[in-house]
């Protein structure tokens, strides 16, 4: 027990001791001596900053928090003086100093190897804090702001993933497919055959580290279940004259750290625009989606009081809903899902009823359309628990994108008539 | 007359237009469109912005100035708020205020395809106005504070660059290089022999776009003139062995819309680091460098009042002038020289004598310390105009480099004793 | 039936119009047209060729083998003239002649894209005929010589196989490997651990194609079994410093049509001097090898009449086989199993006795040297079965390996001390 | 004296032994060592090799030719008992046995590192003695048949030159070119614009060293003059929709030691294939040549009776001749010029006026169809010199290239009806 006790103290001291030159070189590097060998303080604080134990994380996240932060009385001040004079000195010494100091130390932090992989894993591990520690918040938003900077899709590098991609990339590839999950190397094979593409974006300061990618079919036309897509033994479609569609059926985010950061937006219309220019005879570029919030809500819907849900939009719900109770779960009609789900999607990413399908606000939030509701399109145990097998088409239709996106932020969804004509 | 009348209406119509188009498409980007779309709109944003005239440019930095800065009454309304609350989401709304927009405006901005180069190449342009338009400072410190975000030193890559390297790359080399003039391609081969070396640094972004190079010569000893490092018929040092010292005698910057942010002090050092793998034997890195304020800076002194110049500190520096003035020109011996030289480096960087020569700045600022005058070192007609053909060694010790930095800072130049001992 | 004969009669058509033209375009090729135009010929007639069914392929060897051979009497009168003149026009005249055309017929088929390949794949159906068509032999040679001489070390790439080497890659090592099986790619990811390498010889005209690759454990010393080197789980060896010997414990050629066509030998130096190069520290090359011929021999060898075997130099033998067989296969006693097999390599490659163990002859043959035996090494079912557990080093000394095989060919067999010992 | 003397003595036999060396390294290269080691042994050979000096290598060539040449009485023996048997093993023997053993030397030379560019290197130095020592013919068939084989279109790379290749490769460009001279890197990057191209092939054990080039210009119709061509300031043509017409204006071999093996023809033709896929809309492929032998011969004719000019054939020449001889040189009027040429290029290749230009006896070889003969199109001092001013449009067509070099076989010239209508 004594020895114990005696490792745990001298564990403390050593941990403190981490803390303690993490914090120190943070301080340094953005004192003088930073300004004159940044790298290699950075490279230190990376270095001390990667031993802190769960605990240590903990304090440094609140000292970046609380020590790190703008000094209020001097912003006062300096906003107080640009509001008067609107002189450029004074907007510049204004933006200087309402900036919270963390985001120079985060801009230093990346300048040692590695340290741009440090930054993105030192996000995920704030991430994982924020819910219960609200002070981290504007934290978190610095780093946001600098990653959304960073990672934009200028410096970002497209590049195809196939089977002759490193084993080290496909290994990660089978490790963060989050949507349709890869049963090993002979199942990823087939979704790497001619008819099929899998697309990742890359950052220079990350090499070998996927930060999202995209799997694509190539069809000969809109596809309404996912089985047959990934079925392991279909030879693949070999004509590419045949190939009118193309189909994001999966896409899967790697990085934690870069939660928020759009990239899933810019991944699917460079792909568009990449594979449209490989085979000009693509006609449609579409996806084949899950809708995971579909079933939850449903049966959150079937608990409200109808009176609670105002009349006047929930017309055709209500129809729906009155059948659905009478026939039961049993009797899952194809028409009334079909219903259900187009009011859900609709009509609930109003204010009152938020929050809606993520996947939907993801796809209608780039600019794409609803286009088509699918039952039995997902047959999967997951499929059909979380949304009872249905499935959604989203069209990207590239003329109408900025168009669809007005009408998003307008609270409108876009849709096709097929989808609209349901209710 | 009528038709050049007519000419000029017209393409100031097509001028007006395309102004208008280009903040039109900078406005849309920054608006609801701009988050669907902001790759397509940026591209459209960059093309309108290339057939600016120069008279439109004038129009579009002023706009960028006073239509896209922060709004004041907000920016103090909500820095009241904060300095009340010190709550994060006040604290996030406050640093979002008070960033001028125009830095959102480049951020996306730089998604299109050649986007970073467009806003380098707008940045160049604002540089040329900035003198006479002095409301332009602030828009210019966006600029400056995201160009060193995006191009930090963990961002960049460094290049060798030899005679393997491709025509295009060589070609800018040659019409870069700022210090010694590259005489054509003969010239430019004799600095890429195996005695040589040449490195760059590039951007993602820009690709096949240097932005800064330095040459080094790999020497058995510290030299103190230029021309034998020259020469191009001497025949390359061959044995590795014999390297001992590597003297960087040339840097040379490449993107004038990348000025003030700091690449040079980060490619010095990592070439210093890169070539001490490749040759452990190496012992010292230093510079050849000119002084090229030195004579200016003499010529001034010398019409000076010598009460101006305070007593204690210069003393020296008197008896030195002294005897310059009464021997004249024509006798300038080189401990002279040499004396007077070390008086302008070490002394001038105070306040009261500033700006000092700005090489020395430069390496001083980095962490170097002055290591060594040389007279007759820059027998060139230039060398001799600028600085009587002193040139000057600064010395990279990686272990005294903060110590350094941190002198100067506190307005000290650090010096070896050869140098403080000619006072 | 009648249609089914008609389908045949069909496909006899087609295929003998598939041979025909496969032929018509080889004399095509070897006339003036093919002069002109060779690739272009040398296109179809691969492309016909690869059309061929089985029979075809035979008719189209033996067509080969009698049509495209040299002129007799042509080349003896050449030769007659030759050895009255000696000039060197009736020299060059002679080789020519000598020289069968089938030789350069492949010469130009080679010309084709994609013509090697169709060549080595030719060459692997030959050898499938070869046991039963005697008169193949000399068509066998043919393709042998040439393959030879194009397959030079001077014209392969050796290059690191690893984990971010391509998938397809990675695909055939796992179908390759012939010595210890690879059980699929986590078996793999194992072998391509720091502490292990893998190497293959790849040639310019098969992009892609591993000829033959060898697997290496880099060790703290001599190994005298093989399971702990295959040990999936084991964590990897990690400090350099410590790899004292390298064990070429697999080689499997992946090409079946170039058997016979030298590459083990120059692959294993060539990785010994990479190795070398990587590791200064290594101190030994070895083989853990197989000795798959063993059991099979003692099997025959306990067969046999005492008498048959001369006592001079079975002295040792015959002792060794009475204890063998007195005490029985249950109590193989491991001393006694390592003398049998000291003998079984070091006297059977004598003429008498041959062909000994391959695996022997193969290392023998390079230059390297019989090191130690080792028991209970492969205890798996082949192991067992094949050689009773046995597994055996070979040394690779490069100052030795000129003088060894000069022994070897000499039919002696260059062996340790505490190899000879054993006898 | 005496020194000088000593010096001599002392060098001759330093060079003695570098000969003794080599030719025992060859040796060795050939016996039992050089199974087992072939590759150390042949860069030890190689090494040696490499010292030699003009004697010794006279001494070496000797040796090649008097010791490593087959045994007559043995290839007599052998080919007497396969005219007999016919059997495969037979035959066998006797291929081995013709087969000079010098050719299996440089099989083993190049295994070694830089084995290749050395054999590529001995075979110009004895192309340089070939014509003294006419005993070395057949050494050289040797050379040349291997060199055929290894450097066949299946191992060779074609790459496109252009402005991102490496400096050291566009030095060679300029120094090989052999056509139109290039006068500098200003020269040669107009030769590299996008309305230019240039290939080379390259041997993947010669890396970075082209082998042949050849440089096209892409022009809307087929050129009548080499000027405008190499014309340094004219901008490139812009719009590929434009390129009608790829011209092969200049082709220039790069290693001596390859002379006689063929690497143009496959040239033209492959990067013939490549211009078409990359311009579809590319309808002529042509060349733009001089004719350098036409002046020459024009002058040796004219010196010629008229009746040793057969009076059937020569008709048209004659009265060309005519006009030519009263007109005088001044009054070189374009068509008859024109005429004379015609029949000098249709007629002469017979084999009573051998040897005709090798410049048509390569396109003609290759294929290609006379088209057009151009008067003023080379008014180059040489062009002037060589063929009063002419250049011809040699004609690929792909389609009949096979067709018209059985033509030439037959000792026919392929040529348009605009060219035999001179006639």
């Amino acid at each position: 027990m004594a020895f114990a006790g005696l490792g745990q103290a001298r564990r403390s001291a050593r941990e403190r001791s981490d803390l303690a030159r993490t914090i120190e070189a943070c301080r340094e590097l953005l004192g003088a001596r930073g300004e004159a060998n940044s790298v290699a303080i950075a490279t230190q604080a990376v270095s001390h900053y990667q031993r802190l134990s769960a605990d240590s994380l903990k304090d440094f996240f609140t000292l970046l928090a609380e020590d790190f932060d703008p000094d209020p009385q001097r912003v006062l001040e300096l906003a107080g003086r640009y509001a008067q004079t609107r002189a450029p000195q004074d907007l510049i010494a204004l933006a200087r100093a309402a900036e919270p100091p963390r985001q120079e130390l985060l801009r230093r932090l990346i300048r040692a190897p590695g340290g741009t992989a440090a930054v993105v894993s030192m996000r995920a591990q704030l991430l994982g804090r924020l819910r219960t520690e609200r002070g981290l918040a504007a934290v978190d938003a610095d780093f946001h702001h600098l990653l959304s900077s960073w990672f934009n899709p200028g410096f970002l590098q497209l590049e195809q993933v196939d089977w002759d991609s490193p084993a080290r990339l496909l290994e990660q590839i089978i490790r963060h497919e989050a949507v349709h999950e890869i049963d090993g190397w002979g199942d990823l094979r087939r979704r790497l055959q001619p008819d099929r593409r899998c697309f990742a974006f890359f950052h220079p300061a990350l090499p070998g580290e996927p930060l999202i990618f995209v799997e694509v079919a190539l069809l000969g036309s809109m596809p309404g279940a996912i089985a047959p897509l990934l079925e392991r033994d279909q030879p693949p479609g070999q004509d590419p004259r045949r190939f009118k569609v193309a189909v994001f059926y999966s896409i899967s985010n790697c990085q934690p750290g870069l939660r928020g950061v759009n990239l899933g937006n810019f991944l699917i219309k460079q792909v568009a625009e990449r594979l449209q220019a490989e085979f000009p005879a693509l006609r449609t570029f579409c996806t084949l989606s899950p809708v995971p919030s579909f079933a939850d809500w449903l049966a959150t819907v079937e608990r409200l009081e109808s009176d609670r849900v105002r009349p006047a939009r929930l017309a055709a719900l209500e129809a729906a809903l009155h059948a659905h109770r009478t026939q039961g779960a049993a009797a899952h009609d194809a028409q009334l899902l079909r219903r259900l789900c187009a009011f859900y999607l609709l009509h609930t990413s109003s204010a009152s009823l938020r929050p809606s399908d993520p996947v939907a606000r993801f796809h209608l939030g780039n600019g794409a359309r609803l286009e088509r509701i699918n039952t039995n399109a997902d047959l999967s145990r997951r499929g059909l628990k979380q949304s009872h097998g249905l499935m959604v088409n989203y069209l990207y239709d590239l003329d109408e994108i900025e168009a669809n996106h007005e009408r998003f932020v307008g609270e409108q969804v876009s849709a096709s008539r097929a989808v609209t004509g349901l209710l």
